[in-house]
């Protein structure tokens, strides 16, 4: 690859926030000073929209003590978008950047967005415009495929393990009830899985979790907890929003239209309404929901600084001319844990969703090679210290 | 008051766990080790359950550094209960006391249970058995009255201010959606209130917030949505669990029965529904529930100070033979925020619940007295700093 021609280069964020977004945009700004092709660093405000509507902030007029504070919040200081482009719309977004000069467009976000991303890179190639298109991965879903994992997810990871071990520590205060907690996660069971890390000792929460990416029929689910309340006189369960019943339906909840098909709004609280309706015992259901990915409270450390590290090995991709590709996040052999920033066509990326794998989890529990995977980007979280312990 | 007769010490907890309810165990312990009066204490497992079992902790054999870390964390240690006390309960419990040689009883919990150890304190002196009964004020909804406020409230207000300012963050990222927060309290809307105190500028959320004393019409609720939604593109709302429209229903929320009554589950959702159906706007909801009341992130040090006072001067007042009374929290006058705590009779505080002034709110709003009163124990909760600030 080449040195690329110099000139403008544009940020944008793309889809749901994250915790630590904002620290690929610190990345961003940090290493696109070091490098004098990049004549101006513009942030797109709302995604392609931004783009479309030329509503462009100039980062380096930014005083730099509040680019740092922002870099350590949750959600897109940016701000972002779900809009789905049409060929004019692309076609547009590359004389908008023959316009300004920009010679660097860095996309901030998951799957669907890296194919966005392959979409620009082709169609400024078709228009004969020099632009290096770089994706920066981004998912608390953890459903990017060739990277080790993607920055967003072990801090919201961080979230739903605290939340159950805080749960847990309620349930077990008053127990003789069912818990149902509702996780982030449509189509796959990364955040879902995250729910057991800071379980300690056998009986601690989740007692049971379900993966989305297997049907659970309803009276499998029921039988579950029948026999985890009937051992402990309590049962916490972590289910995910997206979880199907053996029918491919959400247990008869509420659903909206969202943009990759029908959404289900409440599935926790339809099985909590079923525990109690079949099992007749007290149950109840919590949804965090986006609370989990725009917590403050539970950003890894590890994963902010990969995020960080993310955005500015984006900047120095770019610079070099490795146009059309997603930097991932490469994890070195050894015992010590360690990654290192790789490169991968946006085209192997873009619209595949990885599952959890199969051999790592059980028909409603989690296996040991998650928690080796896990743990060293999303940190320890403590259990707490108890009477009887 | 004259001093008491020695004996053992028993302490349990009543109703749902705080997020400090474990301070003031930890205070209990302190000062009880500092009185020969208190020739042992016992913790009830589970609350008057453990004491009709019999099923005592003996706290002074726990090794030391475990109380303190216990003391730092949520929900109850000790275990806590729901538990309908009869006529034949209270007369067993002072058989047992007796048996035990308990002449201390410390009940941490609310206005339900200043009730029941009042009870206890009647039955004990009907049996010419000697007791002193105080009361540790304990509840998240602030709904005690005589106290300036109670322990857990703090804490649980710093969770929903917390979790406002980060949903926030991204709906401010991600706008054209309707967020309707769903925050605990079935009477009063003491931490529906606090979801305001990270509130920086005019536009930051929540932008609406109802309080379950005052009935809600559903075509006011919608009518407001609707004008926020036109001038900000977006709307944050919070609304209490308990919330009831203009006939005193739910909204067609499921309800279960509770111990006060019918208790709606999934408020927050239907009003979500509601305003998608009725203004044709993208709406969710997010319903934290009781990871808020055990969060373990957002303990605030002044309530974590404060219920551990309370626990100390529990055992204090007991020896010093000021039976049958709470704890009580006294704002001492002034500019600088001080409390010392103070002594109110049980029976003035049983089943009694404080509302949230009327002059300290609006239809939709809360007013400053309320921020005033709330920030010193709250805590400042900081706003994000932002690209366009």
């Amino acid at each position: 690859m080449s040195a690329a021609r110099p000139g403008v280069a544009l940020v944008a964020h793309s889809g749901g926030p994250t915790p630590v977004i904002n620290a690929s945009l610190l990345g961003v700004i940090q290493e696109s000073r070091r490098h004098r092709e990049i004549t101006a660093l513009y942030g797109a405000r709302f995604g392609v929209e931004g783009i479309l509507a030329e509503d462009f902030v100039d980062l380096y007029r930014q005083p730099h003590e509040v680019l740092e504070a922002i870099g350590r919040t949750p959600s897109s200081a940016l701000g972002s978008s779900r809009r789905e482009n049409t060929e004019e719309d692309l076609a547009r977004m590359v004389e908008i950047f023959s316009k300004h000069n920009v010679r660097f467009f860095l996309y901030n976000g998951g799957n669907g967005s890296m194919g966005t991303a392959h979409q620009i890179a082709a169609a400024a190639d078709d228009a004969g415009y020099e632009l290096q298109v770089i994706g920066i991965p981004k998912t608390i879903d953890n459903d990017l495929v060739q990277t080790d994992h993607s920055p967003g997810y072990g801090s919201v990871a961080r979230y739903f393990a605290t939340a159950i071990r805080d749960i847990d520590a309620d349930n077990r205060a008053l127990p003789k009830q069912v818990e149902i907690v509702e996780v982030l996660g449509r189509n796959t069971g990364w955040l879902v899985a995250a729910t057991a890390l800071a379980r300690a000792k056998p009986n601690d929460a989740p007692h049971l979790m379900y993966f989305p990416e297997r049907r659970l029929p309803l009276h499998k689910f029921l039988a579950d907890v029948e026999g985890v309340f009937s051992r402990l006189n309590r049962c916490v369960v972590a289910v995910c929003e997206g979880q199907l019943d053996e029918t491919g339906e959400p247990f008869g909840a509420d659903v909206r239209s969202g943009s990759r098909g029908s959404l289900a709004m409440n599935v926790g609280h339809r099985l909590a309404m079923l525990v109690s309706e079949h099992l007749k015992l007290r149950a109840r259901s919590e949804k965090p929901g986006l609370i989990g990915r725009a917590s403050s409270l539970t950003i890894s450390p590890v994963d902010w600084n990969e995020a960080c590290l993310c955005g500015s090995h984006a900047v120095t991709a770019a610079v070099q001319g490795a146009g059309n590709q997603m930097i991932s996040l490469v994890r070195e052999p050894g015992t010590e844990y360690r990654v290192t920033p790789g490169l991968v066509a946006l085209d192997e990326v873009a619209y595949v969703e990885r599952e959890v794998p199969p051999e790592w989890r059980s028909e409603n529990d989690i296996l040991p090679p998650f928690f080796e995977y896990a743990i060293p980007f999303v940190g320890e979280v403590p259990a707490f210290p108890r009477l009887d312990d």
